[in-house]
């Protein structure tokens, strides 16, 4: 027996990636670096094609597909290099230089994922809120005829919006879902590929999770290479080279942890229920007011600011001294977001509301 | 306080990779899970940007400078992708379509890496052990004129070779030091790059090392996507997106530990004291021999065999029962491997020795 030492005060994770992992995740995620399996190794230390690890793997896969309900036209991997990368791995995989494809700019992310397309094919950006620092999700656009793939930001991170409907097109889409995926239930079969880095709502960073229709692929002209073709890793379950073996394991602990939840859908009403904590203080509290398009909110990030800037620092001390962390808004926006993610409980959600009301009492 | 249950039966870890990561590391390792440096919170779920993360990344990059004296020509990046990744991107970022660079194929790392450069440039193989399934390192080879870099696979892991003296040349050298990194002093001055996956003498999988020098970037002619430049890396402190926050930690630890050890001289004194032990039995058992050239065995990999190959079952269950795990040698061999990284004690190489005596007693 060895014995790991935990800080007894309790903190509300409000952090926007890495973020909030659920508490019996971490506990398993701890014994397993320890002790894996009772193989008398840490997880650390065992070969990524041990029994041991090619289960973990398997259940990955597994449990991403039956979450998600994915049939066996699409593929799910698991690499490395953040969402960053597969905003040219997938145009790189699937547009070719002399083919179209539109891209929705809803923010930082999207603005680069436009950039990195570019080095393939030809992007059009065919609608953006940049005119509005992103604090909406465009609705209104036409696709041109022979796009190849329509790309979209699902959740928006940094701003605090989130497609509430997917576009209506006939055109395939490809989402970057790093910051919502499991969040609701979503239908695959409309996206040629879905991309997530993990390190949001579904483990630790250092894995980016990739669902892509496999008929869309082996069909550009140009010379890729091995390691970022995405058949090469779809051949050989994601270990054609070394995995990375922990931050995979823990996703697999999340997911475990999810379908014990009941699932997406049961996630997406919990997910409402804390939304609609949050955001009804944002506006019923008058010293606060939100920052994104009303219907467009998202679910996992909300950004809101004081209407006196001079109390910003006195705001969020009083979330630091009640153990809310993380609440501090990202500089493109200013103000304040709290990332409410699958793992945050609902008393987490409650501190921080409380914090804001007890606030407006002593600073109104 | 929670407490994680520890396997109380000795284990003695012989995977080639993942491997075995010192004892203090995991046990560090493990507490930063439950809670990293009194935060109160994971080291899963806290920010990259987060003042502690940010400490754990300039220790990394300090601490490799001073274990290896790397001066300010260098930088040190911590990437994904593992060194599979920079079998392509190390040729894309320093070899015009029209250059020429030269490769030593010692084995299958060696094979991939020349494959995966040919993407980029001209690319020689000038010497290959291939002939004598790569059981020793080429030394005679010409370079031809005007070469931009001759790379080396340091230690191949798969056939227990390393090189003990690095090529006679002006030409810079680029280096594949996966399986090696840190179990001896090197001369950083005469690379332009070194890489190395992290897993086996440096930390877990999922992050991967890179040691670059400045002035040869940022003179090829190609379009380089934002994510594949080693540039974009350098000039964010491996911080442009999210790095792979746990497995880098858990490098930095080991780099700890290293110095505490006494740094690469030390070590390299503690891996041949433990290599010698093994090789001596591998000679002196009339059971077994060495598969590499004695000249080249690896300090890190010892591959050998039966002679009579009807035992290789019964030696591998002997390994197995008194602990010893991972000492199936690689299909492309066969017979048996001892992976002896830096973080194996001396005991757990004399534990598999005595193994050895034993089954030569029992089936002499």
């Amino acid at each position: 027996m060895s014995s790991i030492m935990v800080d007894k005060m309790k903190k509300h994770n409000f952090f926007a990636g890495p973020a909030i992992l659920p508490a019996p995740v971490l506990e398993q995620a701890a014994q397993a670096v320890v002790d894996f399996e009772g193989m008398g190794l840490s997880i650390l230390e065992i070969s990524h094609r041990s029994a041991q690890f090619t289960a973990v793997m398997e259940e990955a896969m597994a449990s991403t597909k039956e979450l998600l309900n994915i049939n066996d036209d699409y593929a799910v991997l698991f690499l490395t290099g953040g969402a960053s990368s597969q905003f040219y791995m997938t145009a790189m995989n699937i547009l070719n230089e002399d083919e179209t494809a539109c891209y929705v700019n809803t923010g930082t992310w999207s603005t680069k994922a436009i950039k990195e397309a570019k080095f393939f094919g030809n992007i059009e950006e065919i609608a953006s809120s940049a005119d509005t620092n992103f604090n909406y999700i465009p609705k209104e656009f036409a696709i041109p005829e022979n796009t190849k793939y329509l790309h979209i930001t699902s959740n928006n991170t940094i701003f605090g919006t989130q497609y509430h409907q997917m576009p209506t097109t006939n055109v395939p889409l490809v989402a970057d879902m790093s910051s919502d995926i499991f969040c609701r239930p979503i239908d695959v079969s409309r996206y040629s590929v879905i991309y997530a880095g993990a390190q949001k709502n579904l483990g630790p960073a250092g894995t980016t999770m990739v669902i892509v229709r496999k008929d869309v692929l082996g069909k550009v002209n140009r010379a890729i290479p091995t390691m970022l073709d995405y058949n090469t890793h779809i051949k050989k379950d994601s270990s054609f080279n070394t995995p990375p073996v922990y931050p995979i394991y823990v996703c697999m602990l999340t997911m475990r942890w999810l379908k014990q939840m009941g699932g997406v859908a049961a996630m997406e009403q919990h997910n409402k229920e804390k939304a609609a904590i949050l955001y009804n203080e944002i506006d019923s509290n008058p010293l606060f007011k939100g920052v994104a398009a009303k219907e467009d909110r998202s679910l996992m990030n909300a950004t809101f600011v004081l209407n006196n800037d001079d109390l910003n620092e006195a705001f969020l001390n009083a979330c630091t001294d009640a153990g809310c962390m993380g609440v501090k808004g990202h500089r493109s926006v200013g103000g304040f977001r709290a990332s409410i993610y699958n793992a945050m409980p609902i008393e987490s959600v409650q501190t921080l509301v409380d914090v804001m009301k007890e606030f407006g009492r002593t600073h109104g």
